[in-house]
């Protein structure tokens, strides 16, 4: 596989987490990462509105190939779920819209990938994102992280040949 | 109130109704209704993108002052809420990015405004909004009936006054 950019996101309404990976010859840097936030002041829609316009910024700069989103749990209260579902619906319109290929991946593959372990815990996953990255810190916030995490996983199973595609273009 | 063009919205991954009337001197008339379709084998990205264009194209070609959505319903199963979620975040980007002001009603309402009657049954509704739009006959399919009750709901409350508006530009 050549060099590849990916751009994992964590959607959600309030902060919205994006990390910008290169996977190259089994190798990942890291080009950028942080969160599009939003003020609960704004209207549901103005804050879904800003997701759009800051993911599409993201793909205009960095020119991922494939986005990598994570499954959504479903164990959250009723109200988050919905408010989830509509950040990450926004997230996906954004990336079909600019030709990018999507996956989608598990929580337990996430961690699977970035730490070998399905049943890892967060700090394990987050010092593994560090370490392979070769960052200074452990990035934050936690939503930066995740996004981080679920973009090496994508670099993880597209090298090795097995990945759950939910969409190419 | 001067006549008001009103977009209702009954937002679903495969289904997506619309239907979009003019309230205008206490009387209602019908526009246009139907459904956004998409197909079962499209990946869901492309899916949302089906439902984006289309009601872009809906406001495009009315050129709606208001849409008017129903809250989600937290009863279903959390991969449906998940799914109508997305879709309902890809509705509210089409109505904010357009600059249409967004409403949100609940069932109750919904029932209210169309019945007089917060109670009332799938049919009485679907049989009073063919009186109140003078149809000859009940809208189908349901999501194009929802989606015309929902905009009738909006000329009630935005008549009387009284009205949860979620958004405003």
């Amino acid at each position: 596989m050549s060099a590849v950019i990916i751009l994992g996101i964590d959607p959600g309404t309030a902060i919205t987490g994006y990390g910008i990976v290169v996977y190259e010859g089994n190798h990942y840097h890291v080009v950028s990462y942080g969160v599009l936030n939003s003020s609960k002041t704004e209207a549901p829609a103005s804050r879904l509105n800003k997701i759009y316009e800051g993911i599409n910024s993201l793909i205009d700069t960095h020119r991922p190939d494939a986005m990598a989103i994570e499954e959504l749990f479903f164990n959250k209260n009723a109200k988050t779920v919905i408010q989830v579902g509509q950040a990450r619906g926004v997230a996906l319109l954004a990336a079909q819209r600019r030709h990018l290929s999507i996956f989608e991946y598990t929580p337990l593959q996430v961690k699977q990938a970035v730490v070998g372990y399905g049943r890892a815990e967060k700090q394990q996953v987050q010092f593994m994102v560090k370490a392979i990255l070769n960052l200074q810190e452990i990035p934050r916030p936690d939503d930066a992280a995740d996004a981080l995490a679920i973009a090496i996983c994508h670099g993880h199973f597209a090298s090795s040949g097995y990945y759950t595609r939910i969409k190419e273009m």
